[in-house]
């Protein structure tokens, strides 16, 4: 049986620890972590995922697979830029949003269009409503997620 | 010389009234109106746009150009599914969103991460940041819009 | 009613001449003409249809309407890179391919797997099928892809 | 480091036989095997590779991760529909097309376009050009796919 994909995206460099920290509990817990494949807070949630043994999937906006970080097991070259995006949010059961700006929140809106419960970690774009969780840990940013699929 | 293009997105029949005024006003500022082409708030703003001898685009999520509402003059038929949101934010110079929900913040956030300037009429997605403005009628929505293009 | 739609694809500065003439001849015969947005073929197409009063629209792979050629009337900017091909093909009734390589032979493939029917004017790819006709002139061209509408 | 990707597109159940060895094969030398994550040819290949103890990738036209099938390790959905063909172009260092029909067609058109290497294994779409060649085994196909990648 396919390993659960939970979607992690944000930016940031600020964010980075956090996100590394994201990436091991939900290698920890068994979960292959999707990112937009880049660097700072993707780069960190699959290098903290790899450091916990787990597996990770990049889904980059342009046309090589070999653009994706070195922590990227699976690297997906959409050549569709921030088209993308939605890919990233589709992919995963749940979203974790560590930092970021306009991308992100563009994740954010079609996490929530397909019906995906989001976890925004601290210092995300400023959005409520029906679906959206926020956490002040990655340890509970990890535990929102994976209990709103429980649900 | 091609026409100023302005996209107006959102969804709620609610807001149908103000977004065929939002039409009506860009058709008499010499705008073309591009939408993703759908019911509700696009077809309101492409029909006040028509009423007004104005020329619209519709953006659809499908792969045939049939699917666009009857006010629509140009149809392009993306068959990317909600990925076309991004060609509807990137197709404007500005972008007005009239209520809406979640596919309409990922068109906002599409807008900002281009860096186009965004107007948000009342009963839209909370969003705030640099380059959103908030009107509360048609006439200030146009008028902001087309004035942060001056600028 | 909206105006026919039919997308002429194709590259290669050798097929300009052919191109322009496809293009007059489609605005002659009422229809919009829907093209990448581009160079080459694509501009030339354009150009043919505005000169006998025709309108064009432009399909473009990148994030800013102003990338498209002085003949487009409407430009779509999808930002979605060589995936908008599959757009180009969607929002024709018909496709008219002059000259060309790869990424006309992926418009061509994807007009086909839309059921839209295809006429090759010489010099483009070498592909053939069901719903595939053959041109060797402009008028040819038009004629057999009009006709593949009406029947 | 990441494992090579290699990319298998077809469709028909008349290859799956084939399309079976070939992921058996491309698994046993180490290769990931990327399909579109449908059912016939692309099941076939995912399969082949999973008996072979190798990883496979699926990137869907759909929403949902969950449409894979069953021998996809990690599903990636874009939700941009047939515009998910590049995607499976792109990810693939080199293509293999095994049967197939438009759809295939277009995902050859576009690894040509990005200067990926393709093989055609017998029964594919009657195309010709630069860096396509032609197998009429599983074990030539491979051979051909990965000796492409050394020169």
């Amino acid at each position: 049986m396919r390993a659960r994909q939970i979607s992690v995206v944000g930016s940031g460099s600020e964010w980075e620890a956090q996100a590394e920290q994201v990436g091991r509990l939900l290698a920890g817990r068994g979960c292959t972590v999707v990112t937009g494949g880049g660097d700072e807070v993707m780069a960190a949630a699959a290098r903290g995922a790899r450091q916990a043994g787990g597996r990770t999937v990049g889904i980059l906006p342009g046309e090589s697979p070999s653009a994706a970080n070195e922590w990227i097991d699976f690297a997906v070259a959409t050549g569709a830029g921030h088209a993308r995006n939605l890919a990233v949010a589709a992919s995963g059961e749940a979203v974790i949003a560590v930092g970021g700006s306009w991308g992100t929140l563009s994740e954010i809106a079609f996490a929530r269009r397909l019906g995906r419960p989001v976890v925004v970690l601290g210092g995300g774009p400023e959005v409520e409503g029906e679906g959206i969780a926020r956490a002040t840990s990655p340890e509970q940013a990890v535990e929102l997620a994976l209990s709103a699929l429980e649900s």
